[in-house]
């Protein structure tokens, strides 16, 4: 064939939320086949893995190193184009590098790097390579936030006076009033995690979705991090005031425990003409302020929205995307029907439901039609 | 290999929404690989498509009974398992009996056929082929969907006072006014779209959705149908009140005038011991009502939910499903890149991005540890 | 003085909701002082009352026959000038008939009479005495319905397609099931409540929204009542299909017994040009609805709002008029601690509140200009 | 009669937001009467506003120094118990310290006073005074504001992690950019305004929301300011670190230039066993969040709140308190009818309506009974 990209996965095997995320991105808009993996550091789980989502295990490999070493004997048209990297944190700037240094296009999941150091060494071995390189900033695919940085830059906000952006969540409240917990757990570790649990790991697609909607840089920050036990250093929580450029300040402000708050990343920017609001939570909607006219609530698929918001957006207007997982689950009770394995009746609809929907088409239209009088269904 | 279900694919070519819906939603879970279709009536633009969403052209068939005669012809395991079947409505009768009667299974899109009268001979056919039959009314695969489910079977509501479902689009508001079109869109022409519009195309889903959560069935209906133009007497609003088992009344409420509604299908079921309410433009959220005590808001990936809607979970609480396309909107613009295609700047986050976070992050950690004191980035 | 319109009270006494709505109603705006009142049957709680309330009691009589005898010996100037009528509902006819019959303005809770039998002769009435007559449907007070009304009379709907007014209660849920319940409160007993619970009680607010929110009149009703007693066949619930003038259909959708809801009032309307959508529980919230453009959303007091819209707000934009309520509640604790009695220390901010602010203005402005450094509250 | 306090005014006249707020607020619980003013210094616009809003002349004095000389001169139970300051900031201090010398108590409008020299003089004052002294944070009369006071002071969220509170107001925005106004407007100069803007006006009502919720004292704060004209260093923006007892840290976030927004108070308390979150603009809504269990919505009025904030609530469950405000409005259209003045046939229900509401009942009933069929109104 030949259109699709030939696609690498390194680490993302098992149940790895972010390895599901990847695959099924790759797939939604037919560009990519996967070809070859290292999901697994354990051969025998990697490759068990790879028949269990069905993927040909001749190209699952024992390690990174040979992954780069086999695929390169293989000819161009054959040979794995992009690899996106899962692995932990601390891999990521190795296996990056290495990839770029062989000519590979790369997908790596953020941070990029455990160090400002590291991915300044990456950056250069970039402009040697010249191939393409993307960090999965995964909320900036969202195409209100596209949205945003759209009229931004179209002038709909004019001089901005203040950025806003919050990224809370709870789910470290549940590890660390437990003393064994927090001292094990990976994240709460500076030598597993980096240098900054809260800001490391979610500050910073608060500070990322702020230079990439306003288009402006931040230039100077001063941070107050959070700690709730002595014993525990880690940052947990904080707040990190911003100066940018043309004058601008604003804020991140970040934690993971916050109870209750579950994915709370937020932002809101406020400009001469016109403030804007959106949360990822609800990212469908994005409000746009005024002083002296009603609020607006801009939608995806509209044709009022730039190109690039359009660009990323295949349903019509009311669908939220998850109507895709959705018909997945659908297919998925099919799946196990068809397998003969065990589902719930509730799994996916069946011709009985066919059945019942014609008739209540028929039924109402007799109902109609007789000047609204009962009729029963068969 | 061999684990993946071989799936054919009827109808969905070129830029049709159901189409894409489908292909994606096979693919989430690693259930299904498409090795089979008839994506089009015209064969040149039917190969064609195959080739741009890279589907191998060997079984791209010239029309639905080539499919069915040459697929019989292969050895069991390599022959299509499954078809889905997107064509128009009148099509889905004749080709989902054939595909009965030759031992497919079958996942049909709605309306299963565009009469009663098919419905109970393709029940009859079904019984005799005995294979696996789903007709995809999507929303029953929404985990809160799931959860009224479970929740109303487990008791939670009590006897059952009342359920008001609506279902209310404006589209066909952009249409009706101007007389030609309106007696020539589809939608609007019997001939085409079978004996009800509004009813038959959404107010069914409502129907649907009602039977799903509460288990009960409609036994008897009256219906109310609203036209605009005399010279077109399709329905495009109406009420339909409902009688069910267990002397529970309700009420459809459907339209495709209700200018400015996107998808606004919703439902309230309202029992002795608690309300619920669900709205499929903010699909992760159920309200769970109460008299005396406060309303609960469930979501979806939270361990008090039933296995039955954490089963179509699949990412933690707080990212809606809409995070799949988020992330496949960056490999989209990733995809461009590779094949040297243009594309807007902010189309994927650059190794730029990540160096600035890991800018941000070390400097974040120095201002803190400095005493809160302002740091510039690099 | 003689500015303030002289007001007399019948009915309201005690800790009655109504009363305690209409005796504040009275006072926002500084049009009318109570001068006279029944408040109660009983002599001797009707003068406790007004001296709880601090009403003088030269006026407050022992019955209504009385009231209207003594008023009308005084002369012109000292004589109550408008009833309000908050009695049980079987004796606003006979009330209502004889002070307008005596030369008095009428405020008249709804409904205005138990049958549409005596509304016309109160109508015959009311055209002889030539006074001002109020029902009070309070929901039509509200900024944004009053702005609805003024969209449409403008045309911003164009034709109208449709109209869902719903008005969903739960309360009736606490009673219903318990056969004791059930057959002694008030509400539901046919002699005391009329021949409708919900439909009386609630629906007719929905009914009356939409008339006065579009300015049709309804010409042709098909009412579907909902029972959940064979013991008890007053409706508490029930959906009424409509017929207005100029062809428009829409529904008036009403429960006591949808569980959890607490006074779930809302409208939609649906027109060529635009949709609008409002509900009683966020009454500043008013959504216009469009095909191709963001919906807007108008909110209370903004110079886009009409002259009747604005005539209602005396707050600026973003202050829910509950504020008043926020206040009260603070001159509530005061006026306990001046009388000396017992007081939350949470129930009005002190003078220490006060001298903690300027701490904090204070500091704020001096690590400000420090450049922004620790700074510590006295 | 007496049991009313009597309530003198100081500033507040003509269409002062304020006054309007005080007076509304004083009446609505039936503890007050106001008995002497002076709303504005011009002493004919002072007399003229008394008529206006109907209040007696006889103690409308000519200044404060009067208003206090001639009270004392009255016999103690006629005599102005408390006094209302209203004025411009810079006069609460010497009125205030006056009144409280005088044996007044008093109600002041924050800022209690324009430096905190002068708060702590006053502190001193009312402790030799001992009489009741209250500062209007009007804010805290909430009763979900209330809720989490009592809520957090019982324990529900254990041990406090975070506190973030918000205060974004647009309507600086309307004013900053054109140079004459910016450089004319009160607020903006620091000799009338005092030495903040933004932080004096609105972000000490979030610090106020902040240790009135918590229960905790702010120990330490660290800010930083926004101006965005060299011409002008007042702040109009800013943010403030903040760190409380017990080693909680939190901030204050407040703007006057966040285009759009209306009265944006908003504040979120992270803890141990639960977080809250609740807003201004939407007052009935708290919300309670967990890590494991759904979110809980409380709202007023509902036995499951505390006692504190039961007392806040005269209407039951559902009912925004700007329903006080729709009734007014309906009492201020009859007003006018009564007068014989000009007005909207909008402003109240008339008698037809009542009629109308008659013949809707009883044709729904009867179109029930005749089994669902269609009924012509009258």
């Amino acid at each position: 064939m030949g259109k699709k990209i030939k696609l690498g996965i390194l680490g993302g095997g098992g149940d790895s939320l972010i390895g599901v995320l990847h695959r099924v991105a790759s797939q939604i808009n037919d560009n990519y086949e996967i070809v070859g993996a290292v999901f697994n550091p354990d051969f025998e789980a990697n490759v068990a893995f790879a028949k269990e989502i069905d993927i040909p295990t001749n190209r699952i490999y024992k390690d990174f190193d040979t992954l780069v070493e086999e695929e390169l004997k293989l000819p161009k048209e054959e040979r794995i184009q992009v690899c996106s990297v899962l692995t932990p944190n601390f891999l990521h700037f190795p296996m990056a590098k290495k990839l770029l240094e062989n000519g590979f296009h790369v997908i790596c999941e953020k941070p990029m790097t455990t160090t400002y150091e590291e991915a300044v060494i990456l950056q250069d071995t970039l402009e040697k390579a010249k191939t393409v390189f993307a960090v999965t900033h995964t909320y900036t695919g969202y195409p209100m936030v596209r949205q945003m940085r759209e009229m931004i830059k179209a002038g709909a906000l004019g001089k901005i006076h203040k950025v806003d952006a919050q990224y809370y969540q709870g789910w470290i409240n549940t590890i660390i009033h437990d003393k064994a917990k927090r001292s094990t757990v990976w994240r709460l570790d500076p030598k597993k995690a980096g240098i900054s649990s809260c800001m490391g790991d979610i500050g910073v697609h608060a500070f990322n979705m702020i230079e990439y909607t306003t288009g402006l840089k931040i230039k100077s920050i001063l941070a107050d991090f959070n700690y709730l036990y002595e014993d525990n250093q880690m940052d947990v929580d904080g707040t990190v005031l911003i100066r940018m450029d043309k004058h601008v300040k604003g804020l991140v402000r970040a934690s993971q425990v916050a109870t209750g708050e579950e994915n709370g990343l937020s932002i809101a920017i406020y400009g001469e003409k016109a403030g804007l609001r959106w949360e990822q939570e609800n990212p469908n909607y994005l409000y746009v302020l005024s002083d002296d006219k009603p609020a607006q609530v801009y939608k995806p698929g509209h044709a009022y929205n730039s190109d690039l918001s359009l660009d990323g957006t295949k349903l019509p207007p009311g669908h939220p995307e998850g109507i895709f997982d959705s018909m997945a689950n659908i297919y998925l009770g099919v799946a196990r029907a068809i397998r003969g394995e065990e589902y719930n009746d509730g799994e996916f609809p069946t011709m009985m439901d066919g059945v019942r929907g014609l008739d209540f088409i028929e039924s109402s239209v007799e109902s109609n039609k007789k000047g609204n009088v009962w009729v029963d269904l068969k």
